[in-house]
């Protein structure tokens, strides 16, 4: 839901979009009308208008009987990098970049995943097993509300290990964070509203702004520390947004890591003007060394942070448990999440409560941080060593990802396109903000057990980067 | 979400609605300040602007010290009853009757939910292990979209041997139908578009439009067969809906049943309108005797029907799976699904999938359906025997529940209120419509196996219910 613009106009802003980011390039044909009917979901009428409007627009030409092109003749550059409250289109080019469509992966450096084989699926399963025999008939209708209450008690604990006192009624189980986080916009924001979120950012949230028709007002995210408060302070005196959406530890895509003393300034700063924060706090268990760093919500007093954590990226992925411990709008998310969908999967949330009370999930933890953390260091060294000079990756503490900007004039969508061809995944910049910018910049994923394999993966990379400036 | 209301507003449009319904009586005492403010996650300014504009409506009144009370003098009588669009506010309703509160439910006949004593419980807590064995680490992340692969196979299947032919591409999996169809309604409308529903109807469809901010044109339903076609036409030609939301089958909370020829009749009116139908049949394979009746979907030859169906009231509650055929819209529903939470709970999909590769559900099945006939008999033979003269109850086909029309005068509200307090749930008529309507009117739930004490139970109803009138 994007405001009330009509269907035809939407879908020619969409394909605009994909335009400007470069994702439909010059001479690039246009979906026939028939797959965008069967794509969209609209009408034939529907696609010829918005078709007109980009052709009217120099967008787009038709040819005789062969359906329409994207104009040869480049469209104007874009404007200067707008700051001003937009509407967001991004999901059309998540969905088209993401899916690898024919091609076969065999090196999945896109992936948002580690790779499943450094969880415990053997222990897992035995606590679904465990998990299921201890339920009685009756807990699988009558203990809906909220979640397993168990489980909700063991991350109440883990809260508690931090110094958090949060009680187990202001959790509420969602399946996994990012539900947790579409129901918390949700809540917080009707469509129009304004909402504060950082550049680059995990492109789940640009997609959620879109599905509610919110406005998103950019802040920028330094690679190193997050989100430029200065920059955030600008745009509430200016914006108003009615909530902000950030990662603080380890973030998607460049996993930042906010200080401690910039987090109770950022809780400071939100809660002076009443605006709530969904802290999107997934990769917190991940760090490199050492226990999880506080999130932001620590230093709330307020009630004003919604924390959402998850077990999909540190235990059980496909299990899809996740949570937000939502403060004092906790009882607005439980009747959300039960309009929405009633409850999470009983036997998931039983097995992840089994598997926590067996004690062992510090240990998998400390193993899958030094995993981790020597995965992500090969990669970053093999990006350096392969790619060209002046390539820049970050060094983040915690988590799977690096971001690595390209020498200027280098483009990663063109390299996406090239390196799916040969069954190298990744992530392009553009994915990651409302504008299409980061045109230079991808998210490598160093969650994957480093092989021979993905040292080739990197060096091709490097190769088809070196080729895009012969 | 509700339109542009300011919060203030909206909370006591929410509490005259209360008023209005009879949930709130003359002298009741609202909740304190601090309550409305934790229940509803807004501010003390928030509560005492909506309290302030009750009080100069004249349905409340303030008490120095004490708080705040519905106003002695009787609201003025309800308009005649609305037929024009109207926004929903039924949620608050839904949760404070459906909440027990410190009541122990002994007597659950307000329970949505057959007793999960009549599920396969061990069988599925083996296919949960199997079906886990079953699954390779890689499919946890990659499969993910659209869910569980072999699953939507075997329920394309199901449908086939209806008949109908659905590719599984078609099948979106979702959290519950429940899911499902919040996600299509979503996909189907924006904000302030109106809706078409029967009435009485589901409680959670009503809870789905007010979230969403749209306005609901309620069509009569037919204890028997259904939704009225003629007031649909009617109500089609006026008022354009965007989408239309019924059960045809076994509904809820009626049990009614529309003739094949009736849902062939309502598939034209709405195809020939260009209305797209979200057909909640969740209740399809519970009938009586014999197989399930086709959908309205089997009718529809243009893609415009999204079918929602689930396992959770046939085979395996708190396991949240369901699913959506989602015909043309399926494309577009998957990627509501994916931004919405990625995935359904993969040891759910897989478990479930195991359990009908075994073969076994027909049987269950048809063991169920027996279990519920007779109970359902049972129940609906002791309400006619105990109620007052002239209380009429529906005799449905399937399904678990009897909707109970009371003489005139009499009032469910009361009646629920009073039951609870002795440890037996119902629920309600008012649930079931946008305008407070139904008031002599209450849903059973004969999804329990009867037992002595439920003869003492509905024997005790209808006491309560004769003292009503005394």
């Amino acid at each position: 839901m994007s405001g009330a613009a009509p269907r035809y106009r939407q879908l020619a802003d969409d394909i605009a979009g994909l335009i400007r980011s470069g994702a439909l390039r010059p001479g690039d044909r246009l979906p026939s009308v028939r797959q965008t009917q069967a794509s969209r979901g609209c009408s034939a009428a529907t696609v010829f208008q918005a078709y007109h409007l980009l052709e009217s627009r120099g967008l787009v030409r038709a040819a005789e009987r062969s359906g329409y092109f994207v104009a040869p003749a480049a469209p104007p550059p874009p404007a200067p990098r707008e700051r001003a409250p937009q509407p967001v289109a991004v999901s059309e080019m998540v969905f088209q970049l993401l899916g690898t469509g024919p091609h076969e992966i065999h090196a999945p450096l896109g992936s948002a995943f580690p790779s499943p084989t450094l969880f415990p699926l053997d222990a897992l399963r035995r606590a679904l097993t465990a998990g299921s025999r201890r339920t009685s008939p009756a807990e699988l209708t009558q203990q809906l509300p909220g979640g397993h209450s168990a489980l909700r008690r063991l991350i109440a604990l883990r809260y508690l290990r931090l110094g958090m006192s949060i009680p187990p009624d202001e959790i509420v189980l969602t399946d996994g964070a990012l539900e947790g986080l579409n129901l918390s916009l949700q809540l917080l924001t009707r469509p129009g509203d304004t909402v504060l979120i950082e550049s680059p950012g995990f492109y789940a949230a640009l997609q959620a702004l879109e599905r509610l028709g919110l406005r998103a007002v950019q802040v920028p995210a330094d690679p190193a520390e997050g989100a430029d408060l200065d920059a955030m302070a600008a745009a509430i005196a200016r914006h108003a947004p009615r909530a902000c959406w950030l990662m603080t530890s380890f973030s998607n895509p460049t996993g930042s890591l906010m200080p401690p003393e910039k987090k109770r300034a950022l809780v400071a700063l939100l809660e002076r003007h009443g605006i709530p924060l969904i802290e999107d706090d997934v990769y917190a268990e991940l760090p490199h060394e050492g226990g999880p760093p506080l999130p932001a919500k620590a230093y709330s007093t307020r009630g004003e942070v919604l924390h959402a954590g998850s077990f999909a990226k540190t235990l059980a992925p496909g299990y899809r448990v996740g949570w937000v411990a939502a403060g004092r709008y906790a009882p607005a998310l439980l009747r959300a999440k039960l309009s929405q969908s009633l409850s999470g999967s009983w036997p998931a949330q039983a097995a992840i409560a089994h598997y926590l009370e067996g004690g062992d999930y510090d240990r998998h933890l400390r193993a899958l941080r030094r995993a981790l953390a020597e995965q992500q260091r090969a990669l970053r060294t093999a990006v350096l060593q392969h790619f060209p000079p002046g390539t820049r990756v970050t060094r983040p503490l915690g988590g799977y990802f690096v971001w690595v900007e390209l020498p200027p004039g280098h483009d990663s969508l063109a390299l996406h396109r090239a390196a799916l061809a040969e069954g190298i995944s990744l992530a392009p910049g553009p994915l990651f903000s409302a504008g299409g910018d980061f045109r230079a910049c991808l998210r490598l994923n160093g969650g994957q057990p480093w092989t021979p394999a993905l040292v080739r993966a990197v060096t091709r990379l490097g190769e088809l980067i070196r080729s895009q400036s012969a």
